[in-house]
Order: C-alpha cells, then sequence, then structure tokens
C-alpha cells in the first residue's frame, strides 16, 4: 500500500550552501595569495622530504561532519605535507604549476559540475572542445574541416584510446569479435613511455607485442631498425598493427623523425601514433616548431596541455587529421544517454567516441589559456622555455665536476647530467648513482630544488643522472645559476661524506 | 660552440600572478555567490535547450592574449549557456551540483596542481587516498587491512582497469602474451551499463564477448540465466572470465542479488566485479544498505562519489578486498619513475597499480566531502534522496495519468513512468516515445527542469519513459510537487497539440 508522507520533505544539509560558499571562498583566497606569496618569496620553499609514517595519523575519515574550521585546518595540513609546484625549484616532473587563468578554469568546472558526455547538459562547453580541438589540430598541420579531438584524463588514456581506436579502424571486425586469431605486434622507440605497454597489456596484446626499436645515443628511434623489426614480426606471422613515435621522450625531450617513420608506417599499413604528451606544444613555437615536420602524416597525436602549457592536470587531447574516425570506432550509441537530437553528421554527444562515459570537460581549461596567452603567450612560453634550457646546458658543459648526457643544444626541456667528482665519471655505474642520489636527496631537505633522476638507457648504462626540467616561466636564469651552484657544493660534501 | 646567453633570463609571462590571482578570485568569487543565489531563487533556471548553430560563433581562441576582462567574459558566456546543476530542477543524470566542501577540494587540487603517481611529489595525497579507499573498503564489508584502492577518471575507467585486472590476476600469463587462444567471455545482465561493453572492446575481447544475462520485471539480474550462459559458454569452448553485477542499474536504479552471483562465480572461477558507480553509495546507510548484502564476496566494487554523494566529478573508485592486486596484476615497474624509496611491502607510488600515469588527485575531494559531512551526513543524504524518490514515485501511482515503470518503492534513486493520456498508454510505442519527449523538451524550454528519458527494455518495449532522478539535497518534496503538476500541463498540451 501506497502511504503518503508528511510533507513537505526537506533536509538542512547543504541550506547554508551561499554562506558556506562565500566564508570558503573568502578564507581560500586569502590562504592561496600567502601560499603563492610565500611560494615566490626569498624564503620560499618546494617543500621538503616526508614519508608515509609521519603522514598516517594525520589524515582521517570522522563519523560526525567536522565543518568550517576542520575544513580549513585540512587544507593547511595537506599545502604543509605536499610539494609546492608554484616554487622555482620545482623542476623534478614533467609538469609545474598553473597559473592564474588556470585557477579560473577549475572553479569553473567546479562550479559548473557538469559532463561533457552529452550536448545537452554541456552545450557550451561541447562546442569548446570541438572547437579547441580543431583548432589546436591544425597547429600539427592537420587542415581538414574534420580535423580536431577529445581529451582523455591523461596521456596514458589517450594512448591506450589511440591504440584501440587504430585496431577497431584498420580491422574493424575486432570491435565485435575481439583480437581473435590475430596475433597484434605494435612499435616504440626503447626511449618510449611505458604506458604504450600498459596500453598493450590493456588491449589484450600483452607487453611482449610491445617491440621496442633501437634509438640513436641521443634517444632518436632508428627508422631502419623499426623496418627491420615490421619485417621480421610478419615472417614471424605477427600482425604489425601501430607504431608510436615520440616527440619528447620522458626522459631525454628527444623527437623522432616522423617522416622518415610515416614513410615506414604507410609502406607496412601500421597505424602511425605521435605520443606528443609531453613535447608536442612544440607546435606553438614558430621556431621550433620543425621538430614536429611530418607530424601532418600521422593518424594521431597525443598532447598534454598540462605538461608544457601549465593548464591544470589533467588536460590531454588526442588529436586526429578527421576526428570522426573515434566515434566510427568506439561508438555504441547506448540509447538512454545518446539521444541523437540533431539530425546532422556531426557527432555533438562526445562521450560516444570514447572509451568511457562521464568526463570532466577538461578542454575548456585549454581554452581559457588560450584566451588569456593567446597563441603568442604559448609560443612565448615555448621559445622561453628552450632558452633556458639551453642556458642549462651551458652551465652544465661550463663546470668541470658536470657530465652532460643530454645532447647539445637540448632537443626541449630535460637537462640530463651527472655529477663526477673531479670531472671523471665512475665506471661503477652504482657509485654515480649514489652520487646523483645523494644530491638529489639533500637537494629536497634543503626545500630549494625538487629535481628527478633516471637511469641512462642500455647494458652500458652508467647509472642513474639528474633529469632537470626547466618548465614554469618563473624558473630564471638566477635560479638556474643556484641549482648548479648547490649541486656542486653537495657535490663536495659527497665527496667528503 | 656553447655562446653563453647574456644574463639574466626572464619573463614576465606569469610575473603579475599573484596580483592576477587576486583579481580573479574576488571576482568569480562575486560571479560564483550571485550564480548559486540565483539558482536557489524563484526565477532560477535550470537552463534552457541550445543549438550547436547558435554556440559555434561565441567561442574562439584568439592570436594575442586578452587577459582579465575577456576571462570574465568568456566566464559568463559559458555560465550562460550551460546548465545549472545547483538548480533543483536538474534531475536529469546520475549527478547533481557539487557543493561548497566540494569546490574547497576542486580549488586545492588546482592549487597544488601536483600528480598523485608517486609518492615524491604528492606525499599529504598519496596517504589520504590510501586511508579514503581503505574506510570505503570498509563500508563494503572489505575488512582486511588491505582492503582498499584507487580512484580512476570516471567509472567506466574503473570498470575496464578491473576486467584488465581480472585477466592478469586469474591469467597470469596473458600480462605478457595477451589474450592468446583464450576465447574469453564475461557476463553483465542486459540492464548493466554500456561501459561493459566498451571494456570488451578495449580488453580484445570484442563487444559480442559480453553475454548479456536476461533480468526479472524490476532489471535484476536472474542468477539461474547466468549459470546456464556460463555452462553454454564453456561448452561452446570460451573461457567464463568475469561478470559484472550492478548496484543500481542507469535507468532502473536495480540491484543485483550480489549473494547468488557470488555463488556462481565461485563455482565457476570467474571474477566477481560490482558494478556500484551509482548505488554503490547506499553503503552509507544503515538503513539500506542490505541492498548490497554480498558485495564483501566480490572481487572488486567501482563506486563513484561524484554521483550520489555530490563530489565534484570526475570522483570514481574501485575498491578491493586486497588493493595489492593492483600492483600484482598492473606494474610494469619504470624506473624513471618509480624509485622504490621506501622498502616496505606497500607501495606509495600509486600509478603503478593502474593502467596510466599521471593522476588528478581525486580521493582528495571525497577525503574533504567525508570530513565536512561524516559518515553520518553522507548516511542522511543517501537517507534523504531515498525518501524523496519514493515520495515522486507515490505521486506518479496517485495521478491517473502518470503510469509507473520502476518497481515500488522504487529501487534507488530513479524514478521511471509514461505519461498516458486519460490514464491508457498506446500501443504503439512511437506514440508513448513523442508524449516523453514533448513533455521533456517543453520542461527543458520553461528552464524550470531538466529530466532525461530512456527506451523501455525489450522486444515488448512500450517506448520512451521518464526517467528523473532524485540526488540534491536541495530537492524537497515541493519541487516534486511542481514537477508533477508541471508534467501533468504540458501532458494537457500535447493531448491538444
Amino acid at each position: 500500500m501506497v502511504t503518503t508522507a508528511q510533507r513537505p520533505i526537506q533536509t538542512n544539509l547543504e541550506s547554508n550552501r551561499v554562506q558556506d560558499l562565500e566564508l570558503i571562498l573568502e578564507t581560500l583566497t586569502q590562504k592561496i595569495l600567502t601560499y603563492v606569496t610565500k611560494a615566490d618569496s626569498e624564503d620560499g620553499s618546494v617543500g621538503t622530504p616526508q614519508t608515509p609514517h609521519n603522514l598516517v595519523k594525520l589524515f582521517n575519515v570522522p563519523e560526525e561532519g567536522q565543518g568550517l574550521q576542520d575544513l580549513f585546518d585540512q587544507v593547511d595540513n595537506i599545502l604543509n605535507h605536499s610539494v609546492v609546484t608554484w616554487n622555482k625549484g620545482f623542476m623534478d616532473k614533467l609538469y609545474a604549476s598553473t597559473n592564474p587563468v588556470g585557477i579560473a578554469s577549475d572553479l569553473l568546472l567546479s562550479i559548473l559540475n557538469t559532463n561533457s558526455h552529452v550536448f545537452t547538459v554541456s552545450p557550451a562547453l561541447t562546442i569548446i572542445e570541438k572547437k579547441t580541438s580543431h583548432e589546436y589540430a591544425k597547429l600539427f598541420g592537420f587542415s581538414s574541416p574534420y580535423s580536431g579531438g577529445l581529451t582523455f584524463p591523461g596521456g596514458s588514456y589517450s594512448n591506450s584510446t589511440s591504440l584501440t581506436t587504430a585496431r577497431s579502424k584498420l580491422y574493424p571486425e575486432t570491435k565485435r569479435y575481439g583480437n581473435g586469431s590475430h596475433k597484434f605486434v605494435i612499435f616504440a622507440s626503447s626511449h618510449a613511455h611505458y604506458s604504450i605497454e600498459k596500453a598493450a597489456i590493456f588491449c589484450g596484446f600483452g607487453s611482449d607485442a610491445v617491440i621496442r626499436v633501437s634509438v640513436t645515443k641521443d634517444g632518436r628511434m632508428i627508422p631502419e631498425d623499426l623496418e627491420k623489426k615490421i619485417i621480421q614480426a610478419k615472417e614471424n606471422g605477427f600482425t604489425p598493427l601501430y607504431v608510436n613515435a615520440t616527440a619528447g621522450t620522458t626522459v631525454y625531450g628527444t623527437f623522432d623523425d616522423f617522416n622518415a617513420i610515416a614513410d615506414i608506417a604507410e609502406k607496412y599499413g601500421l597505424w602511425f601514433h605521435i605520443d606528443g604528451s609531453w613535447g608536442g606544444n612544440i607546435a606553438f613555437s614558430e621556431k621550433y616548431r620543425y621538430k614536429l615536420s611530418g607530424s601532418e602524416r600521422a593518424n594521431s597525436i597525443t598532447v598534454n596541455p598540462h605538461k608544457a602549457l601549465g593548464v591544470p592536470a589533467t588536460c590531454s587531447f588526442l588529436l586526429f587529421p578527421d576526428q570522426r574516425v573515434l566515434q566510427e570506432a568506439n561508438s555504441l550509441q547506448a540509447p538512454y544517454l545518446f539521444h541523437n537530437n540533431f539530425s546532422s553528421e556531426e557527432n555533438y554527444d562526445l562521450a560516444d567516441g570514447t572509451m568511457g562515459c562521464g568526463r570532466r570537460p577538461d578542454a575548456v581549461k585549454l581554452y581559457l589559456g588560450w584566451r588569456w596567452f593567446g597563441t603568442q603567450g604559448y609560443r612565448d612560453r615555448i621559445d622561453y622555455a628552450i632558452s633556458l634550457s639551453k642556458y642549462l646546458a651551458e652551465q652544465v658543459l661550463s663546470k668541470n665536476e658536470l657530465v652532460l648526457v643530454s645532447e647539445f643544444p637540448p632537443p626541449f626541456l630535460q637537462i640530463c647530467f651527472y655529477y663526477a667528482p673531479n670531472g671523471v665519471l665512475s665506471e661503477i655505474p652504482n657509485e654515480n648513482t649514489n652520487a646523483t642520489r645523494f644530491i638529489a636527496k639533500r637537494l629536497h631537505e634543503t626545500g630549494k630544488f625538487l629535481v628527478d633522476y633516471a637511469p641512462e638507457h642500455g647494458k652500458d648504462s652508467r647509472g642513474e643522472f639528474f633529469r632537470v626540467v626547466v618548465n614554469s616561466p618563473i624558473v630564471t636564469s638566477d635560479s638556474i645559476d643556484e641549482l648548479i651552484s648547490s649541486i656542486l657544493t653537495l657535490g663536495q660534501q659527497y665527496q667528503t661524506r
């Protein structure tokens, strides 16, 4: 039996939301301004090393709601036990802080809190994603009116989506029937990002299906080796599906020779993907765009504004010469969600072209940044970072105790180098690794710099070297001078430890 | 030759960042407060229908940077051409607006702009993710000290990760060698979400590898049919890998019988996954948690705080009785990134357990919400929404012109029903669909309500019905009365059109 409830039914769970919002935004604004001002100041810090043990007792979920003051305490606790990406010493990863327009874009998305899966609930956001993708694609030479793409939640997801899209496009029966008897293999240089292997596992090829192509000393894929390995794979009964070239490798920042790779991909019928998660944004630079020569021949390109452009994480685009391939390859047309309200050959329900459903409208973050800085501003940002990265490499070359691993001038924004007592690297790789880790750890302990390190590839590896990333416009030659001098001082300490 | 550049090298690209931040946060705070106040007011609107054609000219990327005033204009433009999820009339999708603490959490993540892939750059965030996942997992009966999981960028990615994890765990050779000669099949009810099919395509099984299990009239998987189809599949040479049960189906909100499904999964050695993207948060309700009975026997559970809890999108957890399976199944241990700094059996570099690399620290958003509302607040939110959903179903039952499709009381927070002139549905499904679409479109045009619709499943489908979602605590019985009366009025118009 239906019993009608007492009316009205209501709750006070969010009844003060406007007042709460006001208090929160006012207080957080002050905290944020203090935080960034401090990060920029003389005694600014990138944060110091933390251990899990010290942190576990700080964070717990309560039975009862704790309200406003607790929120502010939690925010302080989190800020105080996190890295400060706004500080110029944050040179650890392929991203840095965002910027004022980035904060604005995140705040806008949060207020909207809607989903760019179908047009009805994201009209402006859908159009922005389509137009921004198209303009972005044009920078890579994708000049068709249908060029464009979509955002995915990170470069790895863009890459793995490109792989499943390639499979469904080149071998359409796989969409219904799976890999079947195909023994697909894919090709990537030995310096390509690990997400290619993860994508191969995801797609049911297995990590062994990634055939690693040899690289030059500077980390550039050797096209002749690619061709040789494709031929070998075919002879061994495998189906070469896909080649991943890289624009800006993870460790060195190297750009592959896209025209040479495109020639081979075309010759053997492979999908040609460029992972430009990191280096793809060099497309904004008139001066250095030549490094992408041949990108217009790619079947798909990953590029992450959240890396070299300072757009808030995550923001990754997967771009195509004709973006309709996404829907063709990935659509299921679930009728509960996709109602096809517009009779048009164009798709406005964007999730239909993805392997997902709900989507944060990440394209808006690039769009607002692009408005703020303009194409010129992004060009200047890239050109500036490249000039500074060259400056850092020069400083390394000029110091007797530092050994540059990167080519000169560096291909992009990373500078890889060893500290070598008296300028001579140890023949024992572990000793070089120890020096690197000793110095990196103490740099971090000072709170002045956070830099990463990576092992040299190959059987002749000399151990781990520094990988310093120059990205944020807040970094200057002065900060680089300070970094170099800190490394030299700590190197002295290492020798006398 | 190395030529040393003129010093200092610096740029003014972000030189005013503190001042810009201050101006942006002050202005956006005012815009946001005005926006939410208006959404709550008598003349608040959920937004009106838009067309792509009218929007394309509004949004363009410029050659030169446009600065502050343009940013504010763009924000206005976007807000004015988007849905207003804060308005109580937004009952269209399985999410609604976020709330003040949600805004705070997004703002915090934006300021941090770091990446929860390795501990070094996300110490507090990593610990928060681990502890929050563990507490969340306990709600589902995962009581081991190792219970927990990770966030993924949406329920579809959580589901697809559960599938590849299942494959790597149950058939470890597939991680290196791929699907090989296995003809994997997976099972889901005919009402399960389409992401299961997308996951099957992604994993190289193909969409046909999803064997749809029959459901009861109310949309509940029929365990006997599951067992029958597993046996059939084995007889036909397939390898049953995985069964997806649903906690809160997309259209009806139905909960499958998890104990019955667990029995069968155990008997035949299948991975037992629960897609609780939507209904999983009923775990917070002491009163209704019984609907999850058997969830403690699952191998993995997807649950999205961004749906029923009002946490900002996206926030999706994939939970396990023992979260170490994630790393075991998915790790590649790329040495450039994962340095294994802590000698411990516990993993603190979270991306290692995912199919991705960069990760937005989404767990912090649930954590801060959980602090603010407490377990009690989330319990109250769920209980309140369920009572209101029952109220809506009662109103539907009490009106002669409305035909309830949902069972009564409704299983969760959706109420599915038809408008039927004179209380009699047409025997022509398209006519019922037309009535539904006519009314939904005009509701949207008033700006007072946005509700979705979906086709009835099966060959005896009577066409499309309304699917109204009661989620936000801002909705009251008064808003529901207004919705019902608007539908009845528009229904009259439909009859006399």
